[in-house]
């Protein structure tokens, strides 16, 4: 098992770099259709009479698939828990068939007065597609627990 | 077919609330095997021993629904349109088996110096249990296209 990251082994500027993933029409109709029914999510012949003008993924869908990569790519001890994102934009539509990679940068670090287990780690998250462009930037604050607050282990 | 808002219809102060959506420990487990697979959100007896200290859904799976719930409750002409989020919280955990509720305050509205066409309306968006406690709070800004820039139907 690879080794997880406290508090402590964050620092500033650290960088950590996902897996290709593809992103199939299928995936993209299955999503929209349960949690962004809209023309451009969910039709790809009426998409292109609306603002987008072809057919286009969820927003929320380029989050929801960020989010596994981070979670297959930032070996935080305890897991990827988020507390609250301070900035998300979709610079460009993610497309059916695109090929998306996560990059994710550390960017400031705080302990917290109201408890003293775990810190705060804020990251700047941004999903490209694959000709290298930005289909989602996000400053999401991640928790992650101290070393020093873990109880030694026996023996 | 419920008349449609344009930009020039989306005042200040506007409130849109949304019908009741349960939300099944299955579909819980669903989103996350798929898009956020940690024990918090995948395993019921596991999730004890995690930060959350039980079984809870992914917050980018409150996203989702609240995403659904925004679509059907706020009638923008041309759809639900995302221009990026300025801040994105989720005070309280959505449990499996929780009813949530939406609410849509139009806090905020400009025009665009970049475009005739359509213009950005800021909302805050309240995600609800069925407590009436706060899973999620954000501040998002929608296009909405303005009725001046319309073609004029013939006749």
């Amino acid at each position: 098992m690879a080794k997880k990251l406290h508090f402590e082994d964050l620092e500033v500027g650290m960088r950590f770099e996902s897996r290709p993933m593809e992103v199939t029409g299928e995936e993209v109709l299955q999503f929209a259709r349960r949690y962004d029914p809209q023309p451009f999510h969910i039709d790809p012949v009426a998409a292109k009479d609306t603002f987008f003008r072809e057919w286009v993924a969820s927003g929320w869908h380029t989050t929801a698939l960020s989010m596994r990569l981070v979670v297959e790519t930032v070996p935080i001890e305890g897991g990827i828990i988020g507390g609250g994102v301070e900035e998300l934009r979709w610079p460009n539509a993610l497309k059916p068939g695109d090929t998306i990679r996560l990059v994710v940068e550390v960017i400031e670090k705080r302990t917290l007065k109201s408890r003293g287990d775990v810190g705060l780690v804020k990251v700047r998250m941004t999903t490209l597609n694959q000709r290298g462009e930005p289909v989602q930037t996000m400053i999401p604050n991640l928790f992650a627990p101290l070393r020093a607050a873990a109880v030694p282990a026996p023996g």
